[in-house]
């Protein structure tokens, strides 16, 4: 039954329009009530899927996203052409192969792809949001997909995986939902964000908030894009996914396509050009008023808070489910000891949890990368299930 | 005899005016030819000094300070009112006790508190230089000193000391003229930028230039300032100055003056009031252009690469030379392992070396903190001199 399929059969054909659009409706009878205080209702969340749900719909994967990637998890996106993000793991025959699981991804809300976001038309005014939208949580990006898995017609996940940003919306399901989702695996994450990496999204809404093209959020109106800053923040950030130690034996002190120094401020070394080209190829396919949203979702980000400060108190109901926990040994963004706080509490409640920390001298990219050792763990864990 | 008895004594009286205002004009008969080919001449040094120089002017010592600090090392600064950024370790009977010692601190070139840099008129145009102004290296900013010095009658330091950069152009005093120095002193440096550093460097300079107030540089002509653009290099560099164990034991993920978040973009937590604070106040006393020609020449610097890839050779006239290497176990910008690599060079030329890693949670700025174990080295080592 292919997805389509299913949703006309559990749903009646008015639903085939937007399924085929990946596109869904959500919140339909029902407000969605934001940790803010703030209802939402009738807005799109945008999707992938792969391969087929089983007539039980109890093969469904979902697939989480980090801060600016998206819903094209495994194809080719349509803004730059490259291959989805998870490619290598996610397919027929692949890790988490698509013969067996039905793979669903969808967009974060207060993203730009497709999902309700600042960009979203504000139907008081007629205008996008901008900085009107409502500010998120990791929380209420949950509390979408799980309408979104409802619409589907999918009431108990097979597992939620994802990395970074992915691996605290996969934690935050299982504690908020722990009855749908029979596994979780979080990779390259945390139970909170940390001072450090709260201080550089900061500095990264900073740096796009000099761009004179800003215009407050409001850059739709005034026809700009603060390219520039947007470039320098993704510069900042780009900066926590690697390593000092990957740096250094990729790039060294090497100069770009020059024998010696040019006494001047172009990009001499290939770091530089490396840094400049991360900037301005982000500008091409991400929103900077979607960087404030979810780089403030992930500041908020604090599961142990959720429930007095006691982070095994966040997986009480979660002592079935089954839990993967994953860190890269050159990881400053999330370390290994961020993952280690997690095994504890996942322990306290008696989850069954396995955990590995990966050797890798990529830092933080880590995760997106096909390291065979982490492949094979994600390998084992899916054909486990 | 104070400096100015001790100038006026040595060059005639003429000098007096000079060394009063503490700004001195070197390169007078002969012109100094930069790294980039440029040859400048009569061009300004500033400086300060700490107690008094004896007879055989054997008793001073130089003072090398970090990227956006100056020659107000132990005095109170003309702009910002605050003590001197080594306040604690230089005056009479302190670690570097003024009533031993003559102390010599000076403003870098490519600097902007009184030494020739981006913002001295050019004498070609009658306006300032800007981005016209050649770029410098470490070599340059030491060779500059290295006339202060002669002006001031000192054939040889007692030692030169230096943190950060400051410590890089100890260093590189030391390889370039290994007969001017007895001692040398380097805090949490290395002997050359790594492919990271070099990273936010540029993550800085292109931070400036988002700035539409930055004019490429000729901020000066249309009397615009390029200060958020500044202050948002300035958080980005500060990260590198801290260690997340610091941020998070000293402001974790407090919030700013509410007891809830706000569900907004101000400044919720405390990391992100002290970035910003660290970001405004920084501009009100340092020049945009200099940071850019600064953060260049620690761009360029590799001590080794200047002597055929071996670093051991950069100190091959510095046997009798003897050094104190100092780290701290939280700096990830100029981190233990960097220290080490002198240490064997040091040792490969029979230098005799002291090094010790200074245990602290406060990352790269630890050098310049009133740390007892630290101090404590420091005292030694002045005392034993």
């Amino acid at each position: 039954m292919t997805i389509t399929e299913h949703i006309t059969e559990t749903f009646g054909p008015s639903y085939r329009a937007v399924a085929v659009g990946k596109i869904m409706t959500v919140a339909k009878d029902r407000p969605l009530q934001l940790d803010c205080g703030t209802e939402i209702d009738n807005f799109p969340v945008a999707f992938q899927t792969y391969g087929e749900l089983n007539d039980m719909a109890s093969n469904a994967v979902l697939v989480c996203h980090g801060l600016t990637a998206d819903q094209y998890v495994a194809s080719t996106h349509p803004v730059t052409g490259k291959p989805g993000w998870w490619d290598y793991l996610i397919g027929p025959g692949k890790p988490l192969d698509t013969n067996r699981f039905f793979v669903v991804c969808s967009n974060v809300i207060g993203g730009c792809m497709g999902s309700m976001g600042p960009k979203t038309i504000n139907p008081a005014t007629g205008k996008e949001y901008g900085l009107d939208f409502p500010v998120l949580t990791i929380a209420d990006m949950v509390r979408a997909q799980a309408l979104l898995l409802e619409s589907l017609g999918i009431e108990r996940l097979a597992c939620v995986i994802g990395g970074s940003m992915g691996g605290m919306i996969a934690l935050q399901f299982a504690s908020l939902y722990p009855q749908r989702t029979r596994a979780v695996v979080a990779a390259a994450t945390s139970a909170r964000q940390s001072a450090q990496n709260i201080a550089f999204n900061e500095i990264g809404r900073q740096a796009i908030m000099v761009d004179s093209q800003w215009n407050h959020g409001r850059y739709y109106e005034t026809r700009s894009f603060p390219a520039k800053g947007l470039a320098v923040a993704r510069m900042a950030a780009h900066m926590t996914y690697l390593s000092e130690r990957g740096l250094q034996s990729k790039f060294g002190r090497d100069l770009q396509d020059r024998d010696e120094i040019t006494f001047g401020f172009e990009a001499d070394f290939q770091v530089e050009s490396y840094l400049r080209h991360q900037g301005s190829s982000f500008v091409e396919r991400f929103e900077p008023n979607s960087y404030f949203y979810i780089t403030r979702a992930l500041d908020y980000f604090d599961l142990a808070a959720q429930y007095e400060g006691r982070l095994s108190r966040a997986f009480a109901g979660c002592g079935n489910i089954r839990f993967l926990l994953l860190s890269f040994s050159t990881d400053w963004l999330y370390p290994t000891s961020e993952s280690m706080k997690l095994v504890k509490a996942l322990n306290a409640v008696g989850a069954p949890v396995s955990f590995t920390e990966i050797q890798s001298n990529r830092g933080h990219d880590a995760f997106l990368l096909e390291i065979p050792e982490y492949v094979a763990c994600l390998k084992g864990f899916f054909n486990s299930l």
